[in-house]
């Protein structure tokens, strides 16, 4: 019997074609994050259990991650998110490093779920975090980074929206507002970060479940209702509208749109799945009707590299996913035709593959990326194989070309042909190279 | 009971520093495989246990992988290496692809043992493929790029050396030489690919017990011995030297000597661990005194694409590690002093910080990548940080500056100061970007 040729399910295999378009998408945001003076980082795939007890969430670490016990007894874990191993880094070293620190990294996590469009069992996900600011400056920072990347790929503000909450808020509504316990605030708060799945009356009858009969007497369940329907903070109720703890949303909201970010507003629903969120959360939100969900999220987590043994460090961060931000870019038709790396493709007539070798060197030193064909096949196969991985340039090698140093030159997409010397092919295969990089699809 | 900072055993964290280097080193990699014409690829790094039960090696797969059992039920593995995976995915487009077919891939892989200096738990690998070339021509080609990459790091051919053999020529020496039946050669191949692991003595003592009582009677052991210590074909047993199974590697040296490689030789020692190579392996060995091992190594595996149930596609493909490419550069005094790619820090000096946003925003539209201190400290201490961040120019932003529009730029390194206009600011430290660059340490 044969071995199978599938990938893991729910993870993906990169040929060159997808892995064009992740460097593509990498390369933008290494651009962005570079520009706002973040640093890559790099770490493990492996991390020890315990790292994610604390403060991941337990529906993620007990039924979501890929966890194992190693040839030496240790449980392991092949990290589902990048947060608690950034801060172990930053706890490692807390005395040495300058702050603010902005680091990012580009990590691939893996989560064991039934996979769907937008999430797969490995993704890719940028983390951008900066370290050591406690004003909003830092939130306003890292949301601005990401409405950045958005708008490197051409996007624009009405393709997508940033969605704003703060945790310490929604602790005040949940804990003192509708007067929860502990527990109870958390499977509160666990629940409205599923609501937008459920169909309205599931959700009202297990937020009802919670209450205890005092608190389902004092009006809790339509009291939390109008909390979750309000789109502004003036259809709040009164009491919370000017709370001290809803004071970090407005401050963000209105340094972003001093700061032209106009796509920005408050909702109340805006939960995040992670326990380490202290304030303010927020997630950017594709307004596609085929693709309508959140591309990215983040928010301010001040208690997490403390876990660690040191002093505290305020910290704000976001992780944006491959996935989402390929299907949006597809959604909105701003996907690039991609050009090969590959500039140009040598075939070869006669028996000449050794004098054919010496010139492809020859091009390559001169600062060409050339694929020479050594399959001694006809020439109109070779042809064939030069489409086939759409390289746009075929140069023709034979012996009355190697005798006078003169060689066809043939585009394949426009068709022309001319005949040049070398160093001549070099300047218009390397002038094609700068106008058709991420040229737009026709 | 705080958390442990420490990565998990074996495998690295790679701060900034690390990174910086790691990103170097596969960005010129990728530009010497690019130059070959070769296309990027990747794939998840958990695999079916059964891709490497077939070829990989017995004690690599019980001994040395990391293996479980998912949640779902499935037996899988992370990868220890990447040969399998790349032949599963030329044999699931095997009519599609284009031939020869070019691709490359930097993948982790993972491998349990006991760390050291030069083997981690975590490693990345380029790895090199050529498939569909059934000539010498494909051997040539791969230890070509293996060679460039060398040399791009500014590497010159006393430094390394690329060792040949033949696993035809030494299943002949094993069978028909020395007359060896299948489970005997193949446990001599084992103990031999670890004989520079071993004293001679014991080496030599393992041998011969392989040896039935007849075939160690016919000097067996000193005919082998005569074998492994030829360090030219003019040394090996006169038999041996013009066998049809030797043609390929004399060929192969052949070639590159063509092509001004003179630091390639035949290696009879030289087995390499993988089951799955069918004739020429090669090694590049490093000849520093500190560092004397294999950096990489490789061959033609021409039968594992069709154990997909394919037609089979002759293949030559070779691994290099980055730890011993790292430690090869470090040893030769080859590593540069890498640029941050922070170009400036903006200080702020008063309560304009968000004036001082607005200046930032515009050098980085004008292409700069600026970080801005949100710290609040004294000045003293905002230069402390921009050169505990080592970067290398500083700009200086307050009430006055922001008035007039004309700025302090201090350059860290050389200690100049000089006021100047933003624009003016910009292309002084674009020129500085140009020329330090990968600039040499001191």
């Amino acid at each position: 019997m044969s071995l199978s040729t599938q990938p893991y399910k729910g993870a993906r295999d990169f040929y060159p074609e997808q892995k064009r378009l992740q460097s593509f998408m990498f390369g933008k945001i290494r651009q962005v994050v570079h520009r706002y003076g973040y640093e890559e980082y790099d770490a493990p795939i492996l991390e020890p259990l315990e790292l994610y007890l604390a403060k991941t969430g337990d529906e993620i670490v007990n039924e979501q991650t890929y966890t194992f016990t190693d040839r030496g007894g240790r449980q392991v874990v092949i990290r589902p998110e990048m947060t608690p191993t950034v801060s172990r880094m930053v706890a490692a070293k807390r005395q040495e490093l300058g702050y603010p620190l902005r680091w990012f990294s580009i990590p691939n996590l893996w989560r064991y779920e039934r996979p769907q469009r937008a999430r797969l069992r490995e993704h890719w996900q940028l983390n951008v975090d900066i370290f050591g600011v406690a004003s909003t400056q830092a939130e306003l920072e890292v949301i601005l980074i990401a409405d950045q990347i958005y708008q490197s790929f051409g996007a624009t503000h009405d393709m997508y929206e940033i969605r704003l909450n703060s945790r310490k808020f929604m602790d005040f509504v949940l804990s003192e507002y509708l007067g929860l316990d502990g527990a109870q605030a958390y499977s509160m708060a666990k629940l409205i970060d599923r609501m937008n799945k459920m169909e309205r009356g599931v959700f009202l009858a297990q937020a009802d479940l919670l209450f205890t009969p005092s608190i389902r007497e004092a009006g809790a369940l339509e009291r939390l209702v109008k909390v979750l329907d309000a789109k502004k903070f003036e259809q709040l109720p009164e009491i919370l509208q000017s709370h001290a703890t809803i004071a970090n949303i407005r401050a963000t909201l209105q340094l972003l749109e001093d700061n032209g970010v106009r796509n920005a507003r408050f909702d109340s629903t805006l939960m995040r799945g992670f326990d380490y969120y202290t304030d303010i959360v927020f997630e950017v939100f594709d307004l596609h009707p085929d693709n309508n969900r959140a591309m990215m999220g983040g928010g301010r987590y001040d208690g997490l590299v403390a876990l660690f043994g040191v002093d505290p460090v305020p910290t704000v961060g976001f992780g944006l996913g491959d996935v989402p931000l390929a299907n949006f870019l597809e959604a909105h038709g701003l996907l690039p035709n991609l050009r090969v790396e590959t500039d140009l493709y040598a075939v070869i007539v006669g028996d000449v593959q050794e004098a054919a070798q010496r010139t492809v060197s020859e091009l390559r030193s001169m600062g060409l990326n050339v694929a020479i064909d050594l399959s001694g096949k006809k020439l109109g196969d070779q042809f064939k194989t030069a489409q086939k991985k759409s390289v746009q340039h075929v140069i023709i090698v034979g012996e009355n070309e190697l005798a006078e140093q003169q060689f066809k030159l043939k585009n394949l997409l426009t068709g022309v042909e001319e005949t040049h010397s070398l160093s001549r092919i070099v300047s218009i295969v390397k002038d094609h190279r700068k106008t058709d990089v991420f040229d737009e699809a026709e």
